[in-house]
């Protein structure tokens, strides 16, 4: 039996003693020049996705031993269809090679036996490529995500369930009714994890919860005290450091930052002109450790 | 300009002279003995994936000419990973060379950039392997669908989204607040799909609304009048076709009714017998059509 997720996590974390996680979003309009064939519509598609692949190797070369976790968010690679597929795998199997946890932002959701067969998918039968980790939708109900529940007890695996989004227009469903569907999914999401705690007290079921809404964070926390929260909306989306500190626990524990674009894409922002797309990957990862270490003064 | 999603979906309907939709679900476990090398963990996987899509390319056979379209669910497909995914496109490729409409069971959704790639790589990217529309999850609210609607006005392209989930715990989240988040949802549905009306008055933008809950669909129906229909649970998860009757609009349009494990698995089923698994699935199919061609006393 492998060591649950939820312990895998915390313990990266304290040995990392920063909570960043490195989203893997190749747009592919955004990718380095040098990369550029991955956007070209006449290359061949296997071709494409190599390029793809490749400035992806080399972002987990630099996330290795630096931060927890690494998030390939599937949307991009699935542009590229069977090639884009392969690159996944690829990409995961590298970052789980490094060291790195794999967070599969697949954002997957079905009724029972479809939703199994999707755990099983990422968590399960993809060998050197599975994640520890995979993002799911809970729009569908309890018994949507009770068999990727057995997944994760069986395989030692966690989810993240979505509960309250970073896109601005998030509320429109999220806060219907009252008390507001969020905080009624949040309950659930805290149910659903009390059979996957480990020996560190969290769970293996995290919640996504915007740092773009930071108000209703802490009410989040408070009905999810146990359940590890994946955050995104820092950087590119527009939250700071200090809107995420009401999703985590004591000593910088129980939470991941995301950041994506502002990683790597930072050479195209003005305060890394003229340096080459690595080197301000590299300095925008570290500026946000170095952020994140300083907020919680957390041992190395 | 390819015709809009709406007319090519209702001219396929009133063709053929019934609502059906054949669900390409390839449950490995449950694939017939000739296609077994599927569900062997041991054999190599572009070998287990190709049985998959021997096993799809004759359920095809048997759709066209028959239905006006099929329904890959891409969870199985990704269970065999990069070779899965090519299995999907080859058999999407011989599904729209045969002349079904593909309707990609995907249920995607993302923050908007990330929503945006997912209508790109199935409904515009992916060449003569395309979907003809997607199934997408609303969650995340209007701003993740939008992108999804752009890409659908420049591809001629639809969407499904899901609303009343066929599931038996779907109620959770659905029936949440007063008036219940399922209303909510479809009115947002009627609503984007105002700007994706075709010619024949339907909309390209669909609901996913399962017949098991047969007596919230005449409420559903009232609040998105021009929104095709495309109802789960009928045959192996329950539900009759006089259960299906209130999706439709006049004279048997309006409305796709899915079948997958009641036609694709339908030898594992008592009344077929001693039959091999075609003859079963070409029986159940034809029974189907038969159903509801005697339902409507469509026109042939």
């Amino acid at each position: 039996m492998t060591t649950p997720f939820a312990d895998r996590l915390d313990a990266a974390v304290q040995r990392l003693g920063n909570p960043c996680l490195v989203g893997l979003d190749p747009h592919l309009e955004l990718l380095p020049e040098e990369f550029a064939v991955a956007r070209d519509p006449e290359a061949p598609r296997a071709e494409r996705a190599r390029a793809v692949e490749r400035f992806l190797l080399e972002v987990v070369e630099l996330a290795a031993g630096k931060v927890p976790a690494v998030k390939p968010q599937s949307a991009f690679f699935e542009r590229l269809g069977a090639d884009g597929a392969l690159a996944w795998e690829r990409v995961c199997a590298a970052a789980r090679e490094a060291g790195l946890l794999v967070i599969g932002d697949v954002k997957r959701s079905d009724i029972a036996s479809t939703a199994e067969a999707y755990g099983r998918a990422y968590l399960e039968d993809a060998g050197e490529a599975r994640c520890d980790a995979i993002t799911v939708n809970p729009y569908l109900g309890a018994d949507s995500i009770e068999p990727l529940l057995e997944v994760c007890r069986r395989s030692g695996a966690g989810l993240f369930v979505l509960v309250r989004t970073s896109n601005p227009g998030s509320a429109l469903f999220q806060h219907h009714g009252e008390p507001p569907l969020v905080h009624l999914v949040a309950r659930e999401v805290a149910r659903w994890g009390e059979g996957l705690r480990g020996e560190c007290g969290l769970s293996s079921v995290g919640a996504v919860v915007g740092a773009t809404h930071a108000g209703e964070i802490g009410k989040l926390r408070a009905l999810m005290p146990y359940t590890p929260f994946l955050v995104p909306g820092y950087g590119a989306q527009g939250a700071g450091a200090a809107e995420t500190v009401p999703s985590f626990l004591g000593g910088g524990r129980g939470a991941l930052v995301n950041s994506s674009r502002g990683i790597l894409f930072a050479a195209r922002r003005p305060e890394h002109e003229g340096k080459s797309w690595k080197d301000a990957a590299r300095d925008a990862l570290d500026a946000m450790v170095a952020e994140f270490r300083a907020l919680f003064d957390a041992p190395r």
